[in-house]
């Protein structure tokens, strides 16, 4: 079975310095799990060339998707879609459509330098629409080139996801339990080496005011169809070692 | 001016398929750019050994500094301590100090293989002590290994950060405008020119309900001492395109 992969590229000196805080990486990561795409990898890097240079060159022969956000935008510091050409060794010009459309959009006489580099991405790129504020994103190979303002990178992801590729989403099922990690690891670990075809997760939460805390415990597969035998042999463990489970 | 360089490995499986949001990379990624430490990296990889050990022995050599959070539990999908020692060529095995923490902590006869695999790590380790849930981090070589529960991690990070070596915190002054940044951009840009010394970045914001935007201008440097006369030109610049501005 062949699995789709992704990589992000979250582009941005923003998210490095701790000023902003990327969710745009966590809702790609939901969409792309939700469409059976494997996110293998994301990277927050600096608006730098050469970085973004050396990033796109290597994600782009990883995966079957690049997404990278920011750094599209009209100031000295949007740098991505230049960076980008020449990662490809493309040439770095006008699009004609994105063009017509800023012009459109601009006041007449207000087209200045700065609405213009928008218009500029690596020769023969497809545009991605923006419905909001005009300038657009776009695709070049397995690159999809998005915004880094999330309520208009969510719109044009959407819309993006709609056209590509997607496989079989991974079957998941979590099982919650009252039980502490250290409780079950022993035995979880048993039933994880049983059933290869699957992965078992475990993630602890506490509640610090209550002092309570327990576990999820995500079984996920590419492959099997059916997870409730690993699930009930995991419930069955779980009142075993005194414990309650819920499937959540 | 040599400045102290650090990168970020979230580890861990439930963050790349959108589970879990990371909050963890912002909130080190902002002590950081308060201690003068310059972040240059996150990037989030899966619990996978073979992933760990080529990141692990990349970032060390690239940075004065690597902070790792996530997979230190007791279960099977915590790989990280394991991992880690493979990528140093480290022995795996019990720290004496942490495994009598451990221990002390768990009632008697309770102490089971889950809860002492917490308590290996690569020979010579330093722990970093956990003061709510016990189980500690641990620093080796010039990595520092963090938990991923944030409340827990956060606390650890803090010590850790209180006995590293820090640096001069850049020096960074935000001026907001109700200007477009696509009006602002062609100036902008030849005052960045002209002050090399300084990174002027520029983050639009956007408020969809009463259709009004504008752009945050972030000035930052190393070296200079005095952001004032960069500020004023920018300001100044604002107020000849008609905008308003306030240092924020």
């Amino acid at each position: 079975m062949e699995i789709l992969k992704a990589g992000i590229l979250v582009i941005g000196d923003e998210i490095l310095s701790g000023r902003t805080h990327d969710t745009n990486s966590n809702f790609i990561a939901k969409k792309l799990n939700d469409s059976g795409i494997s996110l293998e990898e994301i990277k927050v890097i600096k608006d730098q060339k050469t970085v973004i240079i050396k990033n796109i060159k290597s994600f782009k022969n990883k995966y079957n998707y690049v997404f990278t956000t920011g750094g599209i935008g009209p100031t000295h510091d949007d740098i991505t879609a230049e960076s980008i050409s020449e990662a490809l060794n493309l040439r770095y010009c006008f699009h004609d459509e994105a063009y017509r459309i800023l012009e459109n959009y601009y006041p007449k006489g207000e087209f200045n330098i700065g609405r213009k580099k928008m218009a500029k991405m690596p020769e023969n790129a497809e545009l991605i629409v923006n419905p909001m504020t005009v300038a657009p994103g776009f695709i070049i190979e397995n690159i999809y080139v998005l915004p880094g303002v999330p309520e208009i990178m969510q719109k044009m992801f959407i819309n993006v996801l709609q056209k590509i590729k997607t496989g079989t989403p991974k079957k998941t099922l979590t099982i919650n339990t009252n039980l502490y990690e250290s409780t079950i690891s022993v035995d979880l670990e048993k039933i994880q080496k049983k059933y290869t075809e699957c992965n078992i997760g475990s993630y602890p939460f506490f509640n610090y005011i209550k002092k309570t805390g327990g576990v999820n415990i995500v079984v996920s597969s590419w492959t099997l169809d059916d997870l409730s035998v690993i699930s009930k042999e995991i419930e069955n463990m779980i009142s075993l070692l005194g414990g309650k489970s819920l499937i959540v």
